[in-house]
């Protein structure tokens, strides 16, 4: 039984884990930066260890001092959070080597899931449909041609070791292609040390839906329904919801049952997402799968009413999972909003110091925060300071209450996507339920221009 | 159908109340004194109006400058809130007069729960077990002796207008009731314009147990079930909890039924509270009935996943009850604790200017504000600064997660009780559900004075 963890993260998601493990009478250790000395999170966990600078490198990505002090600190298991090191299988392999539990996944799995080429051949194996696309490494521009003739322009080209946008461009054109080819494989093996390039069909009014997965020890598998994720700016999600409101019941069994399927094939562990993108007919091709906890996590929380963070210990733990996923109900609406420390209009991010930091209060309100008032943004990590979470009993509710919650922040000293944020759940089509991944492109933008 | 409220009443419950509008799509109007001119209250609300100074009799109390307010402004109906108004039949009966909704019972059943003798005749006739006691007015000392010797000591003094502790006092012998009754007549005829007194057993080892109703137009009256308040200081309450971890299934069951009969033979509308004392032996016995909205009301909201002032505004627009009493089920654990701006060993009020105020977050973790960093707590009102509520799946997860929560408090610049909270939840007989009325008095007061 683990009794005591280490938490290889920071900002909110540690403050989480820390709260589901205080719960759960387990002694927490979190490791912090310099730049992180007066994070909260590091004056919740029972015990705190200054990592080294600021630098992610010499930090929150440095799997040997982050080892070092779990083996000093006696912990048993590790919680790699989302992000940092969360999907990297070396870490989860020196974990054990070391004698501590990962919280997660296998790194066999990991490692499967990190390659993007890797992921889709798995995929299609256990019948779970892919986006028409090549299955391997494109070889040449001249068979990236062929393809793309195949499956149709625009295509999205790839880099298989790929994150961040880094190594992805759509192109309409063979011209373009060539060109394309060349810079992305170039640019992917400087940032990856991988080259591989691969090719999908861009979806068009594509929507990003996500299943969420629990999978035990003893090969029980339940998915938690689905996440609508589409507003997305920088190719990163800025507003998440449960459920869809676009998709029908019998796609959200055949999306479930299609994601419990794969993980099973997979022999997964551990709590996982499965992404995909869903078309106008509700057709949906998969994307990726993420092989950790993610960001929008609570708002399966609030209509599952589940801890996912503590079944991710207990099925660390080796215990079967509890749940049924036949007496599995939805209850209500609810939907996350990314509060980022950045300009509402370029979206570039806005570090400084917060004088001010009052959040929303009140009934079926939930805030994860990651500073406090008088506080240092530093320019170090992502520029994501709190979620806010809301739920309602319906979407149009949770709307409502999303718009009153995001007025009564009060947040000084620096800028925030809050009136972003506030413009977009205002718009017609967000209400209607018109969330294509180009929302923001589409919608949000033209209103900042016309301004 | 109700489109514009206003909410006669400040702090957290202004706030509260403002919310569920909002949700509703139902605009509102604050209204506020001097001192209270920048709190949330006032900025949440759609319109907002001056009542005149700080002191309560020229605001919040001011019958009139609250109507004239209310027909200015054009509202269809006051919410009245706790305390202030809320039980004042007269200010019911003016609303009505001048054409506004009062959101809560009529002043009739209002007048008659208003007095204490009354009420103990209105329950009894409806067959709610009382403390054994006088159903009239106390003629004389003499008289008290006599039934006194019947009931036995100790008895419980009591003025029939009385509140806030007021004309109430604990009496062991004939000798200390002679005085007591003369002392106790003669403060209740200054304070309350009305001298009469009643007496009654007083129960050791009492708890203080309390079913939350709610009936409509209609005749159709649930309840939801009961809170645990015994936990008080100076007579009011500190921590509150649903469900009670003392009371059997069938003593639940049988509070409920006698309170729903009971405000089925009142003819009562709208929310309200039944007051019950519990002894050793389950056996309970009607205290008061509160004809309003709780302070606590929302850890019943938690663990029924009800929006009571939602309920509130649907009875008054004359909807019928969609609660089904079969189907109603118990959810969780919640438990709700008072922040008071307060000395934690004297209970005396701490106002001033507080410098940084950050509360606690995360999941199932509710908080009720009334003040915000860089904020004057002043003098003038009940020094309740917030109220923080946590849900957990069982009472010792609540615990837990209440212990973290109350720890994650920052708050710079006055006094306030967290430090009494804490050494009151970690206690071994809270944590062992014996929370008797006499636990501040038993256990928490001993930890002070033998620091």
């Amino acid at each position: 039984m683990i009794k005591k963890v280490l938490i290889a993260n920071r900002g909110e998601i540690a403050s989480r884990i820390i709260r589901t493990c205080a719960k759960m009478g387990i002694h927490t250790v979190a490791v912090f930066s310099e730049a992180d000395q007066k994070a909260p999170f590091v004056s919740m966990a029972d015990e705190s260890y200054l990592l080294g600078p600021s630098r992610v490198n010499e930090s929150y990505l440095h799997v040997d001092k982050i080892i070092s002090i779990a083996k000093e600190a006696g912990v048993d298991a590790i919680h790699p959070g989302y992000g940092f090191l969360s999907e990297n299988g070396q870490f989860a392999m020196k974990c054990k080597e070391s004698g501590i539990l990962f919280i997660g996944p296998t790194e066999e799995v990991m490692g499967k899931m990190g390659s993007k080429i890797e992921a889709r051949k798995a995929m299609q194996a256990a019948g779970v449909p892919v986006v028409p696309g090549t299955d391997g490494a494109l070889s040449d521009s001249d068979e990236a041609i062929k393809i793309a003739k195949d499956i149709g322009y625009p295509i999205m080209l790839k880099a298989s070791a790929g994150g961040g946008g880094i190594g992805m461009q759509v192109v309409t054109s063979d011209d373009e292609l060539v060109k394309a080819f060349a810079n992305n494989s170039k640019r992917a093996q400087t940032f990856f040390g991988d080259g591989a390039m691969f090719m999908e069909k861009k979806l068009e009014n594509a929507r990003h839906i996500e299943i969420q997965l629990l999978a035990d020890q003893h090969g029980n598998v339940v998915h938690l329904f689905e996440r609508e994720c589409s507003i997305q700016r920088r190719n990163q999600k800025v507003i998440e919801e449960a459920p869809s409101s676009f998709i029908s019941q019998s796609t959200r069994d055949a999306m479930g049952e299609a994601s419990v399927k794969a993980a099973k094939a997979l022999g997964y562990i551990n709590a996982g997402t499965i992404e995909f993108l869903v078309d106008d007919h509700e057709k949906f091709y998969f994307l990726e799968m993420n092989t950790r906890i993610q960001v929008e996590h609570p708002v399966t929380e609030e209509i599952t009413g589940l801890d996912i963070v503590e079944k991710q210990i207990d099925i660390a733990n080796g215990k079967a999972l509890d749940i049924d996923q036949n007496t599995l109900e939805i209850d209500g609406h609810a939907i996350e909003v990314r509060i980022y420390a950045e300009d509402p209009e370029t979206f570039f991010p806005s570090p400084g110091h917060i004088n001010t930091f009052n959040i929303p209060t009140g009934e079926n309100i939930r805030n994860e925060v990651a500073v406090t008032n008088n506080y240092d943004v530093t320019p170090f990590y992502d520029p994501m300071i709190a979620k806010l979470i809301v739920k309602g009993s319906n979407r149009d509710e949770a709307i409502s209450m999303l718009k009153d919650a995001l007025l009564q922040y009060k947040i000084e000293g620096i800028k925030t996507n809050i009136p972003m944020l506030l413009k977009t759940i205002e718009h017609e089509q967000f209400k209607k339920g018109n969330t294509l991944t180009s929302f923001v492109q589409d919608y949000y933008l033209p209103l900042i221009k016309t301004k």
